[in-house]
């Protein structure tokens, strides 16, 4: 018996885990950051294989973390947690700093970041795991509490996008939920929602182009609600 | 430069890991457990390599994973936290159940359980990392809160055992930190104050075989304050 409701009692924060160079780079938001050992200071981030980040850490070796504030805005969430990196480039136009290595930090809505450089990258099935040494680490605001999961699923009404490790799929998680008569539906970026009888349009016959009014996220990334 | 005082900006939950068999097992508090892939749910947790329950898990290549709530007692975070297995039978006198595995699974302080068989072992330098594919999980209270580690260190005034991933080493802590001239210490495993003025004692002239008051934790345990 597998009850997925209490893979969501392990607590996560949220981060944007980035990586490249000074001409190019991409990230995206990531809930599985964790320290593994504490001398020397080492990280693991875990990484879907059809990440574009993941590529980028593949070929440079280097990636950081931001650790996000919990009030995090739904623009940062939606462009970095539900946006490809192949399709624009999300780091134009944010506040960027260069590390020791050159990676890319994002310092938007960020309370502190990490700098790493890749020892060892773990197959763990649809997953990459890169575990990285560290090089530079700092606090950039001590007023403000972490983004968690909890908080993001519970007070922003967010959930995991495709590609995280802890994402459930669609038809599992509505196989358990009994699905009331209710035509709306929720963006899963940034917990807008589209109600069919306030809109005076079937969400399926909008546009396959159209995008969430909020956020930008993608139609595919609406659930019904 | 690096900053320890951004490792404490990553999220964590607290959880009882334990491992064994129905004749003989042991668990630790671990800060260390996240889903690595959704699809077969897989899980890792980390693991110092002198931890005791770190041989149950390779021997028996089960673990369990008890999430913690909000309000674990300090006797629970002492007795799995900073105490080694070796010493006593950590699981003697528990609320236990025995997993399809036979793996142990403590329920005490729990408001979920997950049951894993080890399908990968990680040498990450000083610990280890288990990568386990689930076998079962249970939600076993939905009305609470799960316990992560910075209610532990804030509201707790709880830090990590030395053989936890985010342990900081108390040499490089203190000298981070402006000494002033207070002679109290402070049991790293509930937070409870010893007071030399109160006491009319001496901390350092107490006996070596002196256990914290509240939760049994050994005089090492404890720091200046």
């Amino acid at each position: 018996m597998v009850d997925f409701e209490a893979f969501f009692k392990i607590t996560y924060g949220l981060f944007i885990v980035s990586s490249g160079d000074k001409t190019k780079g991409n990230g995206f938001i990531s809930n599985t950051v964790f320290q593994v050992t504490a001398d020397p200071p080492r990280f693991a981030v875990c990484c879907n294989k059809n990440n574009f980040t993941a590529g980028f850490i593949t070929r440079t070796g280097v990636f950081s973390i931001s650790i996000l504030e919990q009030d995090t805005s739904s623009e940062i969430m939606g462009r970095f947690g539900f946006r490809s990196g192949r399709d624009f480039d999300k780091l134009e136009g944010m506040s960027l700093k260069y590390g020791e290595t050159g990676v890319p930090i994002v310092l938007n809505a960020s309370i502190a970041y990490l700098e790493c450089t890749v020892i060892q990258t773990i197959d763990t099935g649809t997953h990459l795991m890169f575990i990285g040494e560290l090089v530079q680490s700092a606090v950039l605001d001590n007023s403000k509490e972490p983004l968690t999961y909890l908080y993001y699923r519970q007070v922003k009404k967010g959930s995991a996008p495709k590609n995280a490790p802890t994402y459930i799929d669609k038809s599992k998680l509505e196989a358990l939920k009994s699905s009331g008569p209710l035509k709306r539906y929720k963006c899963t970026a940034c917990g807008y929602i589209f109600d069919e009888e306030k809109e005076g349009i079937k969400f399926s016959d909008l546009h396959d182009s159209w995008t969430c009014p909020v956020c930008g996220s993608e139609k595919s990334d609406f659930i019904e609600v």
